[in-house]
């Protein structure tokens, strides 16, 4: 990715609802107060707002039009961005190109879901999906995935249940999550069972959610009473989830992803304070540890037994909870991770603050399954 | 829309294949040949594809990589773009932006739909869409727009039938239309009613599609085998497709974005000599020449009529049959019109060419309807 662009791209707005389940509300109810939220934040006349991109994997067409137009904002290009599960946050690498190239000074990127439209599960695209027909649905997939692990590397069933307990040990304290309690290693063990090694708490859950950030080029930035988080990298890749068949443990997908986000970025995993990661499934977490160099393969366990990434540790992962307990409204969850990593590198994530934080990580990666065996990963690296 | 980049941005591949039914392909088996023709005009390594844009509105989630993972090319960025009838427009403008700004040097735009899958007809977005349920479907509105018109400024059925007798000329000799047959004025009139004043000849079929065109920068295009042709305008507008209830016969959008397209160009109407726009219905055409400046307002006809549209006058529009005969597959019109428009200024566009063609139009717009009131819109011109 050639990106030598030489102009500031900073968040200068962050708005967000707290994830849950409202059945009862359009998904321009939904969206909307996120939106509205980060325009004011960022105090900037919503006329100088120059481009909207909009994050949705299953709200149904022009999901950015029917958001702005509850808000009485139209008449800039509005865009909507699917990518499955990194829908919102390749709208961000969108609008990150827009600002950093000088096309537009001022850009609203929102993420917006409402599964409960759904009954939850996942779909088959077409009638040839036929892997996700006979029950290869995305906890079996990866749940195959953590017996592999387990197999190569001998995590146990309590080792893995460790990550949802750190999950929501950090989402119970933020208001914006989904599931807002603790839950002991003997509950995540106990609780019903899904996709072998995975119990319910085990797997992030189905819910609706909006997330909403305005960027600014610097120079209008700095003119604002905001604390602006620059962001110094803005990757979007595409292939395989993992390397497939030949090594199911590797997300090669993220892996590829993460070098190129470093490179942009100039700095590497142990210039990370603070990350965001995609755990749909406990076993993500600790593949992603390793795939994004915070420790070497297999020994993504005995980093997250260390404490070095819960919250009090060195480099705190998902301190919002993450997809386990902030929940995981599909095309809403990439900007929720770029809200949370901003507000912790501005000192204002309230309970679940990472002391000291100066440069974060958000990744959301979607796709990997039967017909859609080819995903896509957008990370972005934010400092301040 | 700030668009000063210097960086000379052109079609260097086009590829399409005959919109149809397909309903026993998937929609990756829609686009692929598309996508491969475009890449294989082109001349140009896959591996010097920075990016893929693909636009679908209804294609499902990662209808890019689903396409791409086919032909074996992956690994790069693809983003998926929804923006209802402008969808794969929309990703053109992505594209533009990615290659005008210096991000990437050769990117892949696609635009591919599978309407086959569903019944046809428009389904609500949300329980709320009350004026869906109603009956408020999209020819019931375009309806309304002709009666209004019709109203105004004195058109008649008869006349308004003459743009559905254009169009069917037009693609009748058009290898990629989906209906390749004239029809009378006498067949217009007494096909079966659909909403008055239309009838059935007066709608655009519904079908499945796949169009491409890879983009490249000017110092590339230059060293390729092709005969070039640069996109000289891009431009994304949003807001109210009409003015509503207060000027139900002027398309606001399309208006303002023309105006946007035609500063950006550098250009004004007079300069326009090949145009495929939006003809979802017949009113449509009359309403965009008018829009477009083509014409004054209420004079549409009259152009009509004085064969200054058709093939052969100054300015044919929709020389391809346009939506009503080359069909409508929703998310790939917009490539398919660069396509077509990119073919007619190389002067190889076959038994439909425009003869000397050197600057055109593409223009499609979707939404408009009940929850998305607020559609999109997205105009580029070519130039050789």
């Amino acid at each position: 990715m050639k990106t030598d662009f030489s102009r500031e791209v900073c968040v200068v707005g962050t708005g967000m609802i707290p994830f849950s389940k409202y059945p009862d509300k359009t998904l321009a109810e939904i969206g909307w107060p996120a939106v509205k939220e980060a325009i004011v934040e960022a105090g900037l006349p919503p006329k100088q707002i120059g481009a909207v991109f909009c994050g949705t994997a299953l709200g149904g067409m022009l999901a950015g039009q029917r958001v702005m137009k509850t808000l009485g904002i139209t008449g800039m290009p509005i865009i909507n961005v699917e990518n499955a599960c990194s829908s919102s946050s390749s709208a961000l690498a969108l609008a990150w190109l827009s600002v950093a190239s000088g096309q537009h000074d001022v850009v609203v990127v929102i993420g917006v879901e409402k599964l409960t439209k759904f009954g939850g599960g996942t779909l088959p695209l077409e009638r040839e999906d036929w892997e996700v027909n006979q029950g290869m649905v995305m906890p079996a997939l990866y749940a195959m995935r953590a017996r592999r692990y387990m197999h190569e590397y001998g995590l146990t069933n309590e080792q893995l249940a460790q990550v949802s307990v750190k999950a929501h040990d950090h989402g119970a304290t933020n208001p914006f999550a989904q599931i807002r309690k603790r839950v002991s290693l003997e509950e995540v063990m106990a609780s019903r069972p899904v996709a072998d090694p995975f119990t319910l708490w085990h797997c992030c859950p189905t819910g609706d959610g909006a997330a909403a950030v305005v960027l600014a080029a610097g120079h209008i930035a700095r003119r604002t009473d905001t604390k602006p988080v620059r962001i110094v990298a803005s990757d979007v890749t595409s292939g395989l989830f993992t390397d497939g068949f030949r090594d199911m443990t590797w997300p090669e997908l993220t892996a590829r992803g993460a070098l190129e986000a470093y490179e942009m970025a100039g700095l590497g995993p142990e210039d990370i304070d603070v990350a965001e990661i995609h755990d749909a499934f406990t076993i993500a977490e600790l593949m992603y540890y390793e795939a994004f160099g915070f420790c070497p393969r297999g020994a993504a366990y005995g980093l997250l037994s260390s404490g070095e990434t819960s919250l009090g540790g060195k480099r705190p992962v998902n301190p919002s909870g993450g997809l386990l307990s902030r929940g995981h409204p599909v095309g809403a969850t990439g900007v929720a991770q770029a809200v949370e990593v901003v507000r912790q590198l501005q000192g204002r994530a309230g309970a679940h603050q990472v002391e000291g934080a100066r440069v974060g990580l958000t990744h959301a990666t979607g796709g990997g399954i039967a017909g859609v065996d080819h995903g896509a990963c957008s990370i972005h690296v934010f400092a301040r």
